[in-house]
C-alpha cells in the first residue's frame, strides 16, 4: 500500500507555556499514516495556517474552545490534498480546506471540509484573506462595527491577515481607515499597498499623540485585535456611539497580570457615558453569512480593493518558531507554512 | 397680577460634591416668579423626579449632557400645572411632564412638554414607571438584552424605578428575573410584591454564593444600573453571549478610585472568550419607541402584570437630602418630591 510508506510527521503540545511559549512548549515526532477505513479519506496537507487563537489552545482554561491536550497534535486550520478516499464524495487530487492541524497528513472522514477550486484563486487564500481571518474581518465589520461612510475605523496589526482585510473593507464602505502597524516597513506596505488612509508606527514613542492626531474627528469603530498598550491609546479617542468588535487580545495571550491600578471603573464609565459598544465575537457566530462573504470577498480581490499578503515559511519543523514570532508580531501578513508541495 | 405675588423656591448647585455630595453642595432662594411673555407659559411644578443621574450633572466634566452651573437651579424631570398661558397650545389646568428643575415655579414656551391624561394613571407615573425610569428598563431590554424566553436576566436595584421595570419586563418576555437589592424589606418586596422568580440580599456576606446558588444556568442578560462589588459578583457567572445593557453606575458616581489591580484585561479576555456585548445607552437614544412604550407599559399596568412603587418625599426643601440618600439606596421605590399640591 502506498500509505505504508508514508510517515507523518506531526507538531504535537509537549508542555503548557508559562507566559511566552518557546519551543520546548512543542514536540515533533514521526508516526506512520495509518490506513483508510470506508468513508475516510487520506489528507496530505499543503499548508497550514498560524493564527493567534492557537495560542489560546496551548492552555489549560477553557476559553472557547477545548484546550489542545498534552501529547495531542496543535490544532490548525490547513490546506490539503486528497491522497486517498473511500468516501464517494471525494476524488484525489481535490484540493480541501480542513482542519488538520500541525501535521503532513491525516485521516478524515469528510465531515466539514470545503472543496476549493484552485483556478478561482490560490489555494492558501483560503486561510487567509478569503479564510477565517478574511471572514473574521467582514463578520466583525458586518454585525457590529457597521463603519458608516465618513466615519474612522482603526485597527492594529494592520499589515496582518484581520488587520489588512478591516481597513480595506472599511473604505470599501466608504469610511476612513487608520491602521496602526509596527515599523517602517509594515506602515509603508499598509499606506502604500492596501492603500489605509493613513498609519501609525506603534514602535515609535509619540504613537498616543500621533494616532490623536490622525483621528481628528475621534474613532467610531475600533476592531480590537491587540489589546495592551494600543488599547491605552485608542479608548480616549473613540466617539459616542462607538462600536469596538473584540475579536482578538494578542497582547494578552500570554498572560501577564497588569500591576497597574484597576482601569475598569473608568471604562465602564465611559461605556456609559459615551453609549460605547463592546463585543466580543468569533467568527463561526456568523458563519451563515460565509457564502456571501466567498462572493463579495472574490469580487473585491478581483477589483484590486482587497489585496493581501502571505508571510509563507517552509517547512513543518519551522512552524513552532513562527508561531511564537507571531506573537510578537514578526510575521509580515498573513503568516502560513508551506508543509508539502 | 397673581404671579406677583408668587414666590420661587429653588434648590441651587452651591459647589461641586468632593466625593459624596452633601446639602452644602446645595442652596436653597426665593425669587419672585417672572412675568410671562407672549407665547410662553407658567408651570407650576407639582412632582420633582429625583433620579441617580443628577450626580453626574453637579460635575463640572462632561458628560452625556452639560454639567449644572454654579449657581443654577439642579436640573430635573418634573410634573407640573399650566397656572397661567400665553400660548394657545396651553390651558390653565392642563398637566404636563417638563424638565422644570428643582424648584416650584417654571416659564416656559411650551416647547418639550408632553401633555398627561390623569385619567388614565396616576400624573407622579410619568416620572417613574411611565416615565425616564420605565423607558430606560423597556429600552434596555428591547434593543439590548433582548431577553429570550427562558433565560436569566438579572438587575440590581431592584426595588428601585429602573430594576423593577426590568424585572417585571423580562417576566414579560419569558424570561426568569433575579433581584439584587439590599435589606429584608426590599427583598420582600421584589419577590412578592412584584413576582420576580429569586431576589438575593446585596447586603449578607454570602451575597455572591448566593447570586451564584440562583444563576445555576448562568446569566444571559445583566441590566447593570449599578456598578461596583454586585458587577463583581455578576461578572463570572456571565453565560456566552450574555448582554449586558449599562444604564447606570450608581456605586462609581462619587468617583472613587479603586486601589485593586487593573480588572480590565481579564475582563476584555472575558469578553471575547465568552462573546459578550457591553453597551452604555441612554433612553433617548431610542426616542422613537416611545409611544409604543407608553401603549404598550399601560397595558401591562392595567393588567396587573407591571407594578411600581413611589417613595413620596414631601417639600422641595428636602429634596438635597432625599437625593443624598438616593445615592446610598436609602429610598424604597421611585423616589418623587410632591413639590405643591
Amino acid at each position: 500500500m502506498l500509505t505504508d510508506s508514508l510517515t507523518n510527521f506531526r507538531v504535537t503540545l509537549a508542555s503548557r507555556p508559562v507566559g511566552e511559549p518557546t519551543e520546548a512548549n512543542f514536540r515533533i515526532d514521526r508516526r506512520p499514516v495509518p490506513e483508510i477505513a470506508e468513508g475516510e479519506i487520506l489528507l496530505q496537507v499543503l499548508y497550514l495556517s498560524l493564527d493567534p487563537y492557537m495560542r489560546g489552545r496551548m492552555d489549560a482554561a477553557k476559553s472557547y474552545a477545548a484546550p489542545v491536550a498534552i501529547g495531542d497534535v496543535m490544532e490548525g486550520g490547513t490546506v490539503a490534498r486528497i491522497l486517498k478516499s473511500r468516501n464517494r464524495s471525494y476524488t484525489p487530487g481535490e484540493i480541501v480546506l480542513s482542519h488538520s492541524g500541525w501535521q503532513s497528513y491525516a485521516v478524515a472522514n469528510g465531515d466539514g471540509l470545503r472543496k476549493l477550486n484552485p483556478e478561482s484563486a490560490p489555494i492558501s487564500t483560503a486561510l487567509g484573506v478569503l479564510g477565517m481571518p478574511g471572514f473574521t474581518a467582514y463578520a466583525g465589520l458586518r454585525n457590529i462595527g457597521k463603519p458608516m461612510a465618513g466615519e474612522t475605523v482603526v485597527v492594529a496589526a494592520a499589515s496582518g491577515a484581520v488587520g489588512s482585510a478591516v481597513g480595506q473593507i472599511a473604505k470599501i464602505n466608504g469610511a476612513r481607515a487608520v491602521g496602526i502597524a509596527g515599523g517602517k516597513e509594515k506602515c509603508t506596505f499598509v499606506l502604500d499597498e492596501l492603500g489605509f488612509d493613513a498609519v501609525i508606527d506603534h514602535t515609535k514613542a509619540d504613537f498616543a499623540d500621533a494616532l490623536a492626531a490622525s483621528c481628528s474627528n475621534g474613532i467610531d469603530v475600533y476592531f480590537e485585535n491587540v489589546g495592551g498598550p494600543i488599547w491605552d491609546a485608542v479608548f480616549p479617542l473613540l466617539n459616542d456611539f462607538a462600536r469596538v468588535p473584540v475579536c482578538g487580545l494578542i497582547a494578552h495571550y500570554n498572560g501577564e497580570v497588569s500591576a497597574r491600578p484597576d482601569r475598569l471603573t473608568d471604562v465602564m464609565r465611559t461605556i456609559l457615558r459615551k453609549s460605547l459598544t463592546i463585543r466580543g465575537f468569533i467568527q463561526r457566530e456568523f458563519a451563515d453569512q460565509r457564502p456571501e462573504f466567498y462572493q463579495e470577498a472574490s469580487k473585491w480581490i478581483a477589483e484590486g480593493r482587497l489585496k493581501y499578503r502571505e508571510d509563507i515559511v517552509d517547512g513543518l519543523e519551522n512552524a513552532p518558531r513562527a508561531f511564537i514570532g507571531l506573537l510578537k508580531g514578526r510575521n509580515f501578513g498573513k503568516l502560513i507554512v508551506r508543509v508539502s508541495e
